[in-house]
């Protein structure tokens, strides 16, 4: 039995986007189940309400992939969105562009060593890791919310 | 410029060790923040303590990895643990475990389907990834826990 050499593979490019996919679908869920009104309003220990932690994990996503893609960074910037159907639309829309930016992602892009918004240097990989661990991240704390607005939110396991 | 072929590399093995060894210094910086009761009382909407979550994490972490690395399962079980300096020590333990483990994942382990404790279908990289996101998703809830106390949580970004 041969042990992993440095070189083994992990994760395969397409694994790893449709990893991403299957946590944006399930954020998704999670910003229906909130009630129009909540989404906006309600907060635990004077954190952001879901709506805003929704519109970082907007403003990281797929802007963070069109740089590594492109190379052209603008500035990290939230989305101004006051709605719940707004950000169910703004939502799918960057959803979309995800799916259609990986395929152009240069070979060994996610392995070179790159500046997002103008701000934060890390390879490529570890961006995208960043950028999905955030969305979890802020999603169980709208678990939370949910829960103490006696909302069952959608299973974690499903994708 | 050529785009990624299905092989291109994304995570090197060393590399997704680091990410998640990464966050189980984290985790451990949230366990620390908690006062010992709350640790074990605290919750909000009916949810599971931190350090019920904490179990959890612990159980489905190192055991995974050791089960990848031999192929023998044991059953799922969350160890029982009641004091704070357990837990820290456990986590220590486990963590150790973990780093000991990764070098000898045989080579294609991760690209490999495997049943992990006798229940869960999916392959290799599917389950360290979910290990891993399991563990970000209640660390998040976590800092809202410890926000809902009035305590300032450990910095998402440092790991």
């Amino acid at each position: 039995m041969s042990t992993a050499p440095a070189t083994a593979v992990t994760i395969m490019p397409e694994q790893l986007l449709e990893h991403w996919l299957g946590h944006r679908r399930l954020t998704r869920r999670v910003i229906e189940a909130f009630p129009d009104d909540q989404l906006f309003t309600y907060s635990i220990g004077g954190m952001r309400t879901f709506a805003q932690l929704a519109r970082e994990i907007l403003a990281m996503g797929a802007p963070l992939l069109r740089g590594l893609v492109t190379g052209e960074w603008g500035r990290f910037e939230e989305p101004d969105i006051t709605s719940k159907a707004e950000l169910l639309r703004r939502w799918d829309e960057s959803t979309t562009e995800i799916g259609h930016l990986w395929p152009r992602l240069p070979a060994g892009r996610l392995q070179e060593t790159v500046t997002a918004f103008g701000m934060y240097t890390a390879p490529g990989y570890h961006q995208i890791l960043y950028a999905i661990d955030n969305e979890v991240h802020h999603r169980g704390q709208g678990y939370v919310y949910l829960r103490a607005l006696g909302i069952e939110p959608p299973p974690f396991w499903e994708r």
